[in-house]
């Protein structure tokens, strides 16, 4: 086991970094870093090669997991042991195992290819909506999930723990402007719209090289990109409900995409 | 505005039936009676007719809603004002609106109808599942919700709230057999899997009377489940995920059974 520097005051500098990733997604940006909270999420990740800047763990987790945890400090550029006290200041759940990793962003470098089938998700707000839609989309086959930077932040605890891992593995591409993103890459849009007179998606051949078009929960797509979009789909609906969820209108519509493909 | 009585005692018997009412599905049951906690979903129940057996209210919600409480007060038994501090004892949520309605659980009055189409959950257990299946299936037009008794109650506050109240008005019947149920109600049923070898659920043609069985999270239908259906469906997935979530899943398989009914 290599060497782990023991942590034991609160005002040490790790704890207010951690608690900052933890929370906020502007510290995750400015500091190019994001937290793993838990083994198997830190499995998943290891397994995906992203880069662990730090390891942070408690004694009795290393007792339980002295393996795994080997193997992740191998990887890691600096490691820390912390007392439970301490952990509990830094963790985000309310039963913390003692494992967290502090990892780099990964960067983008997927690359959009014309036999794929891609989902887009303009501003959406929720991040269980973000990670529910990854999961779907993992499921499913879709080949990666492109997304505006006002979006929810796809490395937030939350978001990651309702992918369950799953927005380790898509390509997931950032993007500012969705319009220029799928004019350069020449894809063919279908904007999702909850819209009666709208086509329904189930009268729609999708073919290689299509991408579905979300919008946010409560105000829909952008009209910037539903002109970006050949046709406006609609599922239909006979319920009376007002609408569907967004991350099961998401699954919907991508199952219809990928169905037959 | 008739008589609100004023409660001033945190040890007042009401404070405590509230507050199992909120947490125990063992105390729903025994008093025949549930929760519905914020104005909107008791907007929903009123006008779906639920009975309310007590309305309990802060001064300052009867302040900001005198109008909606002067309504709801109308149809219930007995009407009770607290103090804030009071109401946040029996409150289920962080920052609680105010308004309370003790009501009745609603008798199974509709029938099944064999030109309905149905979901039946067999022990379902997490309630956001059961919450988001009934949203969806009310939007999609199900024309009903089947469960298993060990399922997860419909009448707790998560379950209600996940649902967006459709639990208040979509046809729910809560039954001990599953398979004497669809039996004798002739219905034919078809048992969602995940197994690869199942038939595609994209290549079954339904019809009215039929209904998809949904097993619990963790470990699917039983073999009794299986049994009653006529063939077990899956929902074809060629990505590296285990499987979707479950009311994902569901989603999907609704809209398979109902999109070109």
């Amino acid at each position: 086991m290599p060497n782990f520097t023991e942590i034991t005051s609160k005002d040490n500098p790790l704890i207010k970094l951690v608690s900052g990733l933890q929370t906020s997604a502007k510290q995750r940006k400015s500091n190019g870093l994001f937290v793993l909270e838990g083994l198997r999420i830190c499995e998943d990740a290891y397994e995906n090669n992203i880069m662990f800047d730090k390891l942070i763990v408690t004694k009795s987790a290393i007792e339980k997991h002295s393996d795994i945890i080997e193997k992740f400090s191998k990887s890691s550029e600096k490691c820390y042991i912390l007392r439970e006290d301490l952990f509990k200041k830094i963790s985000d759940t309310n039963s913390p195992q003692g494992i967290i990793a502090v990892a780099k962003i990964p960067k983008i470098l997927s690359k959009i290819t014309n036999n794929g089938r891609y989902i887009a998700l303009e501003n959406l707000s929720d991040p269980s909506n973000l990670g529910a839609i990854a999961r779907t989309a993992e499921a499913l086959g879709v080949d990666g999930i492109i997304m505006t930077s006002d979006s929810c932040d796809p490395y937030s605890p939350k978001s990651l723990r309702s992918s369950m891992g799953t927005l380790l593995r898509l390509p997931l591409f950032i993007v500012e402007d969705i319009s220029d993103f799928i004019f350069s890459n020449n894809l063919t849009a279908y904007a999702c719209v909850v819209d009666k007179d709208a086509d329904s998606i189930t009268e729609t051949n999708f073919a290689d090289g299509d991408v579905l078009l979300i919008g946010n929960e409560a105000n829909g797509l952008t009209d910037t990109a539903k002109t970006v979009a050949k046709k406006c789909l609609t599922i239909k609906m006979s319920g009376k409900a007002e609408s569907l969820n967004a991350a099961v209108a998401a699954a919907i519509a991508m199952w219809e995409m990928v169905k037959d493909s």
